[in-house]
């Protein structure tokens, strides 16, 4: 049996319900899987704690729960201590980077992430900035230190995409992704199409919903849409490319007299993300289309996401559906260590 | 890198198809996935070539185009050498078993697998009848011989479903499975409800563009959604269960009434494979069921095929499309193939 130590850096509402499934989910894991994973360092905002032995999971989120940090885990927590620090002080095998995502640079998770490798850890994180901004780099570091990096959650959460670019089309080239990746734009573009709202309307009702936040701008700009496509299109077609480089437009101009005029022609609007080649490159593209009642993703409603691949070998596969939420997200990251104790050198996995 | 010598039984469509872009793909499997697959042995009806060294992929198919059997592939080949003298001559890495599918006992298939394994070879197959009638005893003879055992194309071809359920959703816990597995039926269905086709109607058409067989009762009774399902519920649900065990309808009682009377309600027939838990078993029932175009499955017309996964933390994943055809059949060989060699012990892959 594969035994894990991991090292947690990120202890929010993600961080927190991974803890919680991997006490819930122990004996699954060890019976179904042949692997068990022990928290040895967990790293806070305020605070962090490293130990030789297994950390109490029932102690840890008790902790984080009453006292705020886990820098007051008994005898143990350290308050004040850097991620850094406790990424230094942990012997584990695994880094689990879950700190909120920074489009800007990618930072601090990049510099985790390389410390971590540094260390001869195995990296998974949910955070799509590593992967937007250094993704050739990490990877290299990673080979070279004969090490995994898995980012399967840092697209769309519970959904698997890049997963299934990994997994399920192995062999064959992908020739072109599509996507809608964004929960809150389909929502609102959903919405406008079933009651004749206006955008606004959609997006007020999104935010009375908390499907939208109080500065939406991330969704409805596309910038969220623009770095996950990023993210498949680097990590499964080889581009080099950057958040700038592409042409990117929101669904802030959709009125409702151009959703009325689709449905009248039998297509409907959907905010897609493109990735396809062009004279040889590899290039990323987000804007409001409208497809036609045919298309795969014209189905995909409300707050739904889906990804439809285009393949040379297998024809085009559409994967969609997957809960939002920190649990979703949570097991996303758990799927990318089971697949991590899989690949890992030294040892077959059970079964299939 | 890595390197595999392959050992094919069974030199059809697939295994022909497989061969060439095993040759058209040898770059792009070398750059991109760091392996090297390498024919040491073919098997056919007729005869069989073994080799020490790789051998020529142009002489193979060339020799089976215009000679009919591998038998007379030059030197080396053997007309009347059956596969399992083959298999024993072979000294190949991975037994590829790609011998047409038998219902009632999974032979002459069965025999080739254990005998590969036991010559520690993994072992790839896209045959549904071992995986069907004698699953477990395969997976335990692997484990025992330490090799792994991959069949994701024995159930709808280059739709990844068993993939799915194994990579996608690593960690959670599958607890009920939905599918429209044969695209023939679907075919049927779907043209029925579009021109108020009859079912004998139906068939007629499918059959006139070879979408039907001239025998068409394993498609259009249901067994042949019946073993697909069981195949998912025995590898994916642990499910202990054979073909008589379940009940299974197929679609041959549908009248265009039925068809009309759905339209009007606003739901759909489809012809539904379900596995589902009831009082802590494992079943799995196959029958035409009338869902609501709500159901992501409802969409899915003519000869497309699509999985519902519903699971404990990640929610309902819906896949669907993969073309039908000997290429994709033996791009989904190739899939297990890149699967297998990512999880081999001894090395890691590259990357993700």
């Amino acid at each position: 049996m594969r035994q894990y130590s991991l090292c947690i850096i990120g202890f929010g509402n993600v961080g927190i319900a991974l803890a919680k499934i991997l006490k819930d989910k122990r004996d699954f894991l060890i019976e179904k899987h042949n692997v068990e994973f022990n928290i040895t360092g967990v790293a806070d905002s305020r605070g962090g704690v490293v130990s030789r032995d297994p950390l109490e999971i029932d102690l840890l989120l008790d902790t984080i729960k009453n006292k705020g940090s886990v820098g007051y885990y008994p005898d143990m927590g350290k308050m004040k201590q850097t991620a850094l620090e406790v990424i230094q002080a942990c012997q584990s095998d695994i880094l689990i980077e879950l700190t909120p995502t920074n489009i800007k640079d990618g930072e601090p998770a990049l510099t985790y992430i390389r410390n971590g490798l540094l260390q001869k850890m195995h990296v998974v994180t949910a955070n799509k900035g590593p992967v937007v901004f250094a993704y050739s780099e990490i990877l290299e570091l990673a080979r070279k230190q004969n090490k995994l990096f898995k980012f399967g959650g840092a697209t769309a959460g519970a959904l698997p995409t890049v997963n299934v670019g990994y997994y399920d089309l192995a062999g064959s080239e992908i020739t072109a992704i599509e996507g809608i990746v964004n929960g809150t734009t389909n929502y609102i573009l959903t919405r406008m199409a079933e009651d004749k709202l206006s955008f606004e309307e959609g997006l007020a009702e999104a935010q009375r919903l908390g499907i939208a936040e109080t500065d939406p701008s991330l969704d409805i700009e596309g910038y969220d849409t623009a770095n996950k496509m990023i993210i498949l299109a680097i990590s499964l077609m080889g581009a080099k490319i950057r958040l700038e480089d592409i042409a990117r437009q929101g669904i802030t101009k959709i009125t409702p007299a151009h959703i009325a005029q689709a449905k009248e022609e039998g297509i409907v609007y959907k905010l897609l993300g493109r990735v396809y080649k062009e004279e040889g490159e590899v290039k990323v593209r987000v804007g409001p289309e409208a497809i036609s009642l045919d298309h795969p993703l014209s189905r995909i409603n409300k707050t739904q996401k889906a990804v439809t691949f285009h393949t040379d070998l297998m024809g085009s596969l559409t994967i969609s559906g997957g809960d939002s939420g920190r649990i979703p997200a949570a097991a996303a990251v758990l799927r990318d260590l089971v697949n991590l104790s899989r690949e890992d050198k030294g040892e077959l996995c059970r079964g299939f």
